[in-house]
């Protein structure tokens, strides 16, 4: 009986320590932002553990109210799709149109690793963060808007000025922003965008039309 | 008053800011321990990801009943201190001297950037990481045991070899790991350690006295 209970406990670790094993690909995963001080770019773990600290951090300014734990999960997991799928940058446009179906699949293999529960519930989790319905989906988002925002800000835009990103793009991706907090898209808009497009650091392309 | 009130959140947004923006240097901090794939050694931040998933999901084999989130916090911002103190290596005997004193300095200075009551918060949460008295703190203690054990033996021992490590010295390291999870210190010993002195990857100085 012991000996029953431990090897179905052993075979569950197992498969636990399989998806941990592999989810540390996400540290080999570039993204386009930089390090604050502008010396390499980021990785998708690196992004999320500035997220979830982040999320800890503002969660006092989510229009509705959060929890903490479901939107630090959703953020800290999101990204391990790119695993198979790639990281896809906010403007590429050819790129965007088979990401859903990439995506997709690779959260059927990564997540399958897991127990069945587990695996279920972490999936369920990515879905809800993809149909941005709920308040912790709406606030991740707005994090994982706001921290290259803050980042391509602190490098003095060298993301955006690689990229020659216009202020329509910036506004773009930030469609959504304000849902998940007003205050904190209000502040970012001021502190991090007004600022650098004054600097000509994002293309003003709204303005002028 | 709408204005006076802006102010005051302006002020303390400038502090959460200058606070998220000062901790991106967590992802310059290397440590001695290689990424699964053994292509480069990883950053306390992508370390502190790292555990944050490992604590959702391994939770459950906690001795007493932790709170996740209080974990998951105390977790992701617990190496912070190393952004002026630098990482001590595990087993670098004269860098463990002066340690406490360099990590409490620096601990001051850092969550002292933020507005007093979540930099208290915090620090509080780091101080009780380092008293390792309640569940929360053993079992992130746990967790900061297990996860580069677990990438050393899935480099089959990069780390080991480099450093000529030797069993009394994984188990000295580990020596409180069973505090926080007596069935994941069991499992770590049978699946990690053990094969790795068996294929002579950690010297064996223990079974031969």
């Amino acid at each position: 009986m012991y000996q029953e209970k431990g090897a179905i406990m052993a075979e569950r670790l197992d498969k636990q320590f399989d998806f941990l094993r592999e989810i540390d690909k996400e540290k080999l995963i570039g993204r386009q932002t930089y390090l604050a001080n502008g010396e390499r770019k980021e990785n998708d773990a690196e992004h999320a553990w500035h997220m979830a600290i982040m999320t800890i951090l503002l969660s006092e300014y989510a229009n509705e109210e959060i929890d903490v734990l479901k939107t630090i999960t959703m953020l800290l997991i999101h990204d391990l799709v790119e695993i198979d799928a790639g990281d896809t940058y906010a403007y590429d446009e050819e790129g965007k149109k088979t990401q859903a179906i990439r995506e997709a699949k690779a959260a059927e293999r990564i997540y399958g690793l897991l127990p069945e529960d587990q695996g279920r519930k972490l999936h369920e989790l990515w879905l809800e963060f993809e149909a941005q319905k709920t308040p912790e989906a709406k606030f991740a988002r707005t994090m994982d808007c706001l921290q290259p925002l803050m980042l391509n800000a602190a490098t003095e835009g060298k993301s955006w000025l690689e990229h020659g990103v216009k202020l329509s793009q910036v506004l773009g991706r930030n469609a959504h922003t304000a849902e998940g907090s007003r205050e904190l898209w209000e502040y970012a808009r001021e502190h991090m965008i007004e600022p650098n497009v004054k600097a000509g650091r994002i293309r003003d392309d709204v303005s002028n039309e």
